[in-house]
């Protein structure tokens, strides 16, 4: 896990406190890590608001940690009088003494992240509107803890829905034999400007170069169950195949068509009865919930993949 | 769809009967089957219970009945007096009038199964116990709509189970390379002797040829959501892919393997944390499950297999 | 059932047909229903695209039928040349025609609603803006088979968002003690203009009067899984309670509260760290889906109210 | 939560140890209970193999944590030569140390158990035969950590059943106006001598006297989704509300009938055309299997009741 860039926190002093960082640890598993951790954490002053474990393997396998705590010196709009510079002075002493005491002993990846750090989101896709819309929707509400600063598509059609919700939207086409060309576009746009790019049903094949440039997680939605009907047109082949359930599945991208570490899947029961057409309907209130799910736990924070699947906490 | 061989009916007396027969149906689309089918149980006096109906296709199709009526006159214990003959002549009557007056002219397909008519269900299983267990219990509650005429298996372990239940349990070993001849004992115990065979978990693939020679109706539990993960070793595949569902497939045995018409299927939901060998427990209380729900609708004629799917009414 | 008022039928050349109208019955059962009106369809050269029936008792029960059928002379842009006049007068004929020749036999009520014809839906909100969102993006899209004609809410909040999708807003406060007031006015708005109205989380108990004067069906949808947790606030209540599941209810509106007969319902898993503001946002999720499911339900006349409950189709 | 006496540990030498023990711990919340916690495993040598934690409040509220640690010196048949009488020094040690080093600076509540310590367990039963026969079968198995050391019956039905499991069989009428009489009867055969007591469809409702005296937790299967439909004939009440979903409840029992604190629940779909038998029928499936999860998640110290709800680890 890479450690994303310093942003200075939001100041606001009505804002609400619940916890004031999220800690997030993998190194390969021993006795005393969260005796290590925690008791730092509680040398600091802190107190633990949650915390998940896990252990890939009894023997020798990877310890994974995530943790939210409460630390008044290092939070936003801390105290009357105290300015922004002071907390982020603080913050980046106890992340030192925190690599000093506990990182090296241990040889831990690590990455924290304090409460009102805004990421930035870009959203990619093609025509289908459903999950574009729930995410801009969202985004209005407050749900969404990220900033959209792009949607991207190789269609004109949604431009409307993006600019109305006051999101940049940028028409990159993919000309038949011209996929590179695209991606470059798009590398231009993106690349150190995002820290997630969300692809909210966009129809296009994603290069493994591309991923690499790109520099930030890939989330796409697959409309189908997977690793059933991976591929195109999942629909008419659930249909064809006469299956009783479709569904949905979210996933990092990785250079395999469909195939990245799975985040979330649902799905729901269909009969004989349902033309292609009623599946897609049926598919698209699915397809857009298994997204946002997908999203907002990786937000949260709470995805880890770890060779080729995920850890949900 | 072959018309099962006539079969005395149950004379009980106090019998109840909420219906008297169902009729199924099949035959290419066009107007008036409906018209013609309704029209005819009415002018013999037949009371419609319950009627299901699809077409394939608007233009073109194929079109299926499902019609559950009650006769008084073809009632088992129709009567005080009536006797099982009359009643069995009465059926005939019924039968070839229909014959004569709807089927020859739409060319359908149909079969008609009179309440009370008790199919004969053999069950093969290998080691794991679930799905047989659960049959077993069902079947001496009464809830299972058939007679479980004869248990094969491939292994001995599971020999007591079926002979505390009152059943039959014959050991049919596979040894290796010599398939053949257990599938040609299991021809001779079971050919023409029942109606309907279940695999209850199985772990030998049937070849065409003992599909063929069986003549009845063959129905599999498979530990997936199919088409994903079929094959062997379905759970430890679906935790390497790191699937967020889990879940069972009940379908016709064809050649193909795992490949057949499927009839039922459920999912339940697992995580990072749920090794193999929890999966395997979780799954099996979905494969009992499935593999009833597709048994118990099958017996109640809810299900026909179309170019490879099904319709289930 | 009361009959809807005859429309015009839309004319355009190109619309798909795949059928040409619904005929609903429901009757007192006794034999011979479907003969009677398969046959009758028969006769006037209609071909029966789908048929659902169902009989609340095996004995003295009421019956029920939906039958979608496909009628050339009734279609609207039925043909070269024909008009719309030609359409309506064989239209008039064929109801007449039924009415004698096969509703008075069996003293039937009935309606018939033919493809094309369009509802007016009027929607009731308060602040709550999911429900109402995702309806008026459906009717974007033109998933939803109605034109919304007004959108009524006793707050501003939402004016916005309606009037961005060309909807008409009208704001009727609900003042302390003067509910009637606000009741007539929205008598005034829309008794006898709409065909159906939906409460999208309207937080006013609606007076049995206001049901009577407005003359046609209402839909609400309750956040919780009915009969558990009438009434306000519902997800503190099932925090408190400790459930494992919350979900949402989607009904006939009548005069007891949160009484009416049940549409649709849905769940979603939930546990004990979940704060009601999340039980909310696992909620809104669940109360959109199953509300769209009842109003598309409603509109594909799939939905009979009897005797408290629902049968849906 | 009250300690468990102390066991002897099973001292088999093959026994797989994936964890030695699960520690359970509630108390105020305050900075510095994990960071103690598991700093005095730490020294102690074990390693932390699973653990969770849950605050009911952020501030003032109650900390609970549930921790799974491997620690061989308190292991059955922990190394060659060791003797189940050093072991359980080495338990007595380990936990006066605890009690000195950790509790009393928190004044927490806790327990303790040690891997193989076998629970026993009771099942009270009237006539319904499916939850008790998915225990036996569950128990016969080995997926049942705890030993069945009774089932009492107020009817006679289902002693062929126990008896063929090998478990002793009590009949325990009661008689009209003599509940009184049959409670003091079962708290004779129970108290003292069973750890859980599990109600599998046991139709009477228990005094609070006979709760009190039993002294060990009592886990009741109620077949609907509570709060809806607590007392007498859900299944008919959920028929005539018309629900398009039914549940079960497995719950802690109080005095409050059906009305204690909530384990687990699940539900499934039906329609208008389910009759109260049918209902039943596809309730029997969800609640063997919810009473299952919940017994299964008890045993396994993964439920904490808290103010009339439950926290599931």
């Amino acid at each position: 896990m890479e450690r994303p860039q310093p942003q200075r926190p939001a100041s606001g002093p009505g804002e609400s406190a619940p916890y004031t960082a999220r800690l997030l640890i993998d190194c390969a598993d021993r006795p005393g890590i969260v005796a290590a951790v925690s008791g730092f954490l509680f040398e600091q002053g802190a107190n633990i608001v949650s915390s998940n474990q896990y252990s890939s393997d009894r023997i020798g396998g990877r310890f994974y940690l995530r943790t939210e705590f409460f630390l008044e010196s290092l939070s936003a709009g801390a105290g009357v009088g105290v300015g922004v510079d002071e907390v982020l002075g603080e913050r980046e002493r106890f992340e030192r003494r925190f690599d000093d005491e506990v990182v090296a002993r241990f040889e831990m990846e690590w990455q924290i992240r304090y409460q009102g750090e805004r990421r930035r989101l870009a959203i990619l896709v093609s025509r289908h509107d459903h999950c574009l819309v729930d995410l801009l929707w969202r985004m209005k509400r407050g749900e969404l803890d990220a900033d959209v600063v792009a949607v991207v598509s190789n269609h004109h059609d949604l431009a409307g829905e993006v600019e109305a919700a006051g999101v940049p939207f940028h028409h990159v086409p993919v000309e038949q034999g011209a996929k590179e060309k695209a991606e470059r576009r798009m590398i231009e746009l993106l690349a150190g400007k995002v820290d997630l790019v969300v692809l909210a049903r966009y129809m296009q094949v994603l290069s493994g170069e591309f991923l690499e440039q790109l520099g930030a997680p890939v989330i796409n939605i697959h409309h189908s169950f997977l690793p059933a009907f991976a591929g195109a047109d999942p629909y008419r082949r659930a249909r064809e195949h006469g299956v009783k359930l479709i569904g949905a599945t979210a996933h990092y991208v990785t250079e395999e068509l469909d195939g990245g570490p799975i985040i979330e899947q649902d799905v729901a029961r269909v009969d004989h009865r349902h033309p292609v057409s009623e599946l897609e309907g049926i598919g698209r209130d699915i397809e857009r919930l298994v997204l946002w799910r997908a999203v907002s736990l990786h937000l949260e924070d709470r995805v880890i993949a770890d060779a080729g699947r995920t850890i949900v906490f």
